[in-house]
């Protein structure tokens, strides 16, 4: 029966793909790669990702807890039983536990926020009390302060753009942010810069909670007591120890002093429940907050600041903690000295069935079946390296540390670096360097939706176009928020971040919900998209691995880069036309005349508009690439003898690196990536050309224009590595 | 001092005027008619409104309450020492008084709704228990019903679209809309198309509650127990009283049976607080609402059905009632059959300071003024007319029968209706004909905001520039909602509708809470602003009864036609984009590989696209058009002899006349306006080119055919017309 099943299977999965040929591959190779990947797709269980969730998630394991190092060794085990090169990496890593955390509204009434999650019936892994990590933000520094509150909404720069029209400052006040619109490490960040004193962070309801379905446990959404946990490390700086910036933190490094380290925030900072949160904003006077501020408690939300007033004390203990990295290596049959490296984070912030979990275990069975196929005499071409990293909660600690050890043979041998993290019902999300696109479209086209049986692209392109695009697959870029930011960002290897998710909302985030019972009722109760998870990124992995010449096209990371110009060039003119239009606005006195007299406005002051900026270098460099670009799409790269496909192979696993500068981006030098960064105020949300856009963003005209230049000195020696790439003829 | 005074107000009424110029007066007359208007602004004291706000909204004072004919014959004695002719014309009209007002939540929890406001601290008014009018919606039908609940989001057809798209169906239901989003009058009759049983509408906090602003007394919003009364009548049928369409309901009428009565709703409807709202919107489950129809209340939005089943029943007291319309006339010194009729009505549902006594006193105060100056000799060339009309809270009742009762002289007689209701602080709010757009831009320009000091076309461009606009002056059209729709729809007479607000925002609207004392400190505390809608109202009123040509503008009513017919034709494109995209999704199966298959959704249907529309006789119509208003623009009006300007002015009184048909809208012939009319689905906002565009968006592709013939005619009459008076030469 089991070959009528491959064969089956293999049909089923060829049907799916319009033509038998896969990019990267000869036509014969590709047919045997095709029967590979159906032999890969046959070894899958959702048994087995269900077993492993329900043993992993059972309890607690945040990085340095005994829980987490076991789980590390656990997993190790495992990566070996399937034939792989196993050990545990480990680093020593400052990581604050909470020792007091106070909340009170001591004027015009007292309310002490009570900060506990409740156990919720039917859920026996809430129960587990003192074992719980109490809710807070990692890397908030210790505090004790008292002071007015001030409603900020979500705490980004336009939130303070507004309370300045208000006349509103927050100078030596406590603010109080809404959860969402950035990361959530931008809001104290920020909120530090304009001269609050402290900063508490609650999910509103609105965004996280009742307002978007019914809370857990009869649905799965937020209730009023769960708070979500995270870092607030300052990773748009550089991400990874704090102590022990760009370099491994190795029980022998060189460490800062904790009072010198630039990423732990100045103030102090608190996440809190919306039921902890409504005695305080219910306190706040002031003007009404505008329309979009408002939340979905049943408040008037004003602004303040005051009379409302808060005490926030918090103590951590600071302690060095090992952060266990679990590496498994499958040695490649051909091409030992090129890797393709997948990775998932193992560390949660509580039990962590979804994030990370959900992935870890997908990976974990991929691997389970590469290892499989690889004792049957399949042994990948390239070397895999699988990766389960600790520490990603608290800043990306793990993936950080063990890339900045290991930096130099890393750039060296990778060839790309694919990551997952939590994973869901519903759509493939690909996002990552887009030179990558196309082998991720073909891997999409032929991977099959669990639910509708059409292929995970089809079904993409579908949700796409309901929702008014044109049903094209685009991968996202890549800003920061999971493992792949030190290998993209800091060692400019090329990098893909994949996820299903869109039908398995809930407001388990980071909470003591985020449980094998709420993932088994709200997620993916079958582990069926775990799987092809497993499948997606089993069979990008093993194309890398197998491929004759690695499938880059950088057709579509042309058009992409000249989206990303047009962007800021618009940004530009936009800017300096919202400038004039709105000091023509004040020279014609249109503000004040239509502002209520009865309510408090600050007078708005003039802008400089932008001034034009040359972009022509950008231009050029783009379209003297396109010739480039076009040559090597023409190209007959199977027609090419093997020793120029290597030689081919080996420029092509370096080109990434070609778009980063080693002095990196201005005031954070560890991103050197110049396509992709995480935004400086957002965090999280991806600044594409980052060094240009950031700096018209902040209307630094001299910064943009270097940078200009800058960037189209990188692209011009882009193109001269593609000259290089294109010389290599039969 | 007396001299002094008014010789400084004129010089500051002049300095707001770009030249001693006014539209429809030689240039010497134009002096004399600004000298006249700054001794009308000396005259206005705020003080009389204040007082007389105190005095009529001392007691509720709906129709056939003895407090209304009292407030009726106090105004008509009011009207008399002014030097008005004044009488009470009074209409016998159907009104409901509820009985039982009934509403239980039966399954699967028991919650009896209070339908009592409580009174407030600091708010006598309030405290007047049995003399309130009991919260409801007149014109509902009795009944008594129990079925499941279904929430609706506002009732309009949109959204049962949507729900039309989850595959839930209201037939045999009760639902639960939100007011706003449409005139309530549409949700019963919507809901009874569909097959709903019973109505009942309630105030959200979202849009009228605490999410607004703090609320009532502490603020201007409304609590938790506040109800908006209001007339459901199907008045896009026909307004007035709902047993004698078309004609004037005297004592010996001839009237329909109740039975017959064709805008009395088919099902019973019954409006709520949000208190009251609660429970039942917290027993329903199914699915969550969409984003978009979710309020502030602290729960999440279920649609249902069920499983909260709710009864219904509601008994009313039949009856007809005594309607007192004061009519106070001022005959006209030169031409005494030309009217210009002002109105405002003084019925409330409770004691209605804002709605209707804020512009009821601005009138007044206004009709007082003009009473001194004719006394003092200088009486208006036309004669005014003054209306305090009773019954518009019902369905524009007062003014509809008074009208209809009237038609022919009135079709005759008048030059225009200026109608205002209810008024507050902040930016002149102006629609009406759009041939009067000049003339009240030029009045507007001349008379000072009172928080400012600029003029109030100033401060509202400038509030339009704030908001993205170009800062131009422009009428809104008229839809529905106050006593100007008999003048311009039915009867055909040139209309506008004049207020101030915007800086006024409260939850009180046909509340027990629209007092004085809620006025005085969240209307307009100092009554600057009905002293401002005296003075507009004033001199557009002044300017009408004395110009030597009156003051039509062509150029800007042809102008706002091209857009009307611009924005219908490209609705009929976009409609047929929007179905040919439609189908090619439901082709491409994009639809149901998008949707979520764990929610239960109907399948989508294919439309039928919009056939291609011949819109050439309508734009033929509006090119030849263009000739004749350029042609009548360009005329030397001044240099018209005597003769020649009386004729004249009878053309251009009846010129909007021109603009109706005997025959009305299809299947709403009451409706004469072939421009104007309110929308059929949304009550009060209006439809502009109503029978093409109502035809075009219900997808009636024939009459919309047959409507831009029957408009091309109407504006073929029109051309004709404007050539007649064109011919008229020195």
């Amino acid at each position: 029966m089991k070959t009528l099943t491959t064969l089956c299977l293999a049909l089923l999965c060829m049907a799916g793909l319009p033509a038998q040929t896969i990019s990267g591959f000869g036509p014969g190779e590709a047919q045997k790669q095709l029967e590979l990947e159906s032999r890969f797709d046959a070894q899958l269980s959702a048994d087995n990702l269900d077993a492993w969730m329900e043993r992993m998630a059972a309890r607690p394991h945040w990085v340095g807890t005994e829980a987490g190092a076991e789980v590390a060794r656990w997993m190790r085990d495992q990566f070996e039983s399937w034939g792989y090169e196993a050990r545990i990496d480990t680093y020593q890593v400052l990581f604050p536990y909470p020792k007091i955390r106070l909340l009170e509204l001591t004027e015009p009434t007292q309310y002490t926020a009570s900060l506990t999650a409740v156990p919720v019936e039917g859920d026996p892994y809430t129960e587990q009390g003192d074992a719980l990590l109490p809710s807070y933000n990692a890397f908030s520094r210790d505090g004790d302060v008292e002071a007015e509150l001030v409603f900020v909404n979500y705490g980004v720069p336009g939130d303070y753009e507004e309370l300045e029209k208000l006349g509103i400052d927050v100078k030596g006040k406590i603010v109080i942010a809404k959860y969402y619109g950035s990361w959530r490490g931008i809001k104290p960040k920020l909120a530090a810069e304009k001269g609050a004193i402290g900063c508490i962070i609650y999910s509103d309801p609105k965004d996280d909670g009742f307002y978007q379905g019914d809370v857990y446990p009869k649905g799965a959404f937020k209730n009023a007591t769960g708070v979500q946990r995270g870092s607030v490390m300052d990773m748009p700086l550089y991400p990874g120890d704090v102590l022990t910036p760009g370099y491994g933190a190795t029980a022998d490094a060189s460490r800062l002093e904790r009072e010198e380290a630039p990423t732990i925030t100045k103030i102090p900072v608190l996440p809190i429940s919306y039921a902890d949160a409504e005695p305080l904003l219910q306190a706040l006077q002031g003007p009404v907050a505008p329309d979009a501020w408002r939340g979905a408690l049943p408040i008037t939300y004003h602004i303040g600041p005051g009379p409302a007033k808060v005490r926030l004390k918090l103590e951590f203990e600071w302690k060095l903690q090992p952060a266990h990295n679990v590496i498994a290596t499958l040695k490649g049959s051909k091409y030992p000295d090129q890797w393709v490296i997948r990775g998932n984070h193992h560390d949660a912030w509580v039990h962590g069935a979804a994030d990370p979990v959900s992935g870890m275990v997908a990976l974990m069975e991929e691997a389970r079946a590469v290892g499989m196929l690889a004792r049957k005499g399949q042994r990948p071409k390239r070397t895999l390296v699988y990766c389960g990293w600790d520490a990603e909660e608290p800043g990306l600690i793990g993936s950080t540390e063990w890339v900045e050890d290991h930096l130099e043979e890393l750039k060296q041998k990778t060839v790309v670096y694919i990551n997952t993290d939590g994973n869901g019902r519903g759509f493939l999300g690909a996002g990552g360097s887009h030179s990558l696109q196309s082998m991720v479209a073909e891997v999409a086209a032929s991977v099959a939706d669990p639910q509708t049986g059409v292929s995970v692209k089809e079904r993409q392109a579908a949700q796409n176009l309901v929702s008014g695009g044109d049903g094209s697959f685009e991968l996202y870029a890549l800003g920061s928020g999971s493992d792949y930011t030190p290998f993209i960002q800091h060692a400019g290897i090329a990098s893909l971040n994949l996820g299903y998710g869109g039908e398995n909302a809930g407001g388990e985030y980071h909470t003591i919900y985020d449980t094998y019972t709420h993932y088994k009722r709200f997620k993916d109760p079958d582990m069926s998209y775990g799987v092809a998870l497993a499948k997606t990124a089993g069979r990008i992995t093993l194309r890398l691995a197998n491929a004759d010449v690695l499938p880059l096209d950088f057709g579509p990371w042309h058009q992409t880069l000249s989206k990303y110009l047009k962007e800021v060039m618009e940004t530009a003119v936009s800017m300096r036309e919202d400038a004039l239009k709105h000091n023509e606005l004040i020279d014609k006195k249109a503000y004040s005349l239509a502002a209520d007299p009865r309510k408090s406005q600050a007078a708005p002051t003039k802008k400089t508009p932008a001034p034009f900026l040359d972009f022509s270098p950008l231009q050029n460099a783009l379209a003297s690439l396109q010739k480039e670009v076009d040559a090597f799409a023409e190209k007959d790269l199977n027609g090419l003898p093997e020793a120029k496909k290597t030689a081919l192979n080996v420029l092509l696993m370096h080109a990434e690196q070609q778009l980063t500068s080693e002095d990196g981006l201005p005031r954070r030098g560890w991103y050197r990536h110049q396509i992709y960064a995480p935004g400086f105020y957002t965090g999280y949300g991806v600044k594409t050309l980052p060094g240009v856009r950031e700096a018209i963003e902040q209307e630094n005209w001299e910064e943009a224009q270097q940078q200009i230049g800058k960037l189209a000195g990188t692209l011009t020696r882009m193109k001269t590595y593609l000259q290089k790439m294109n010389a290599i003829t039969p």
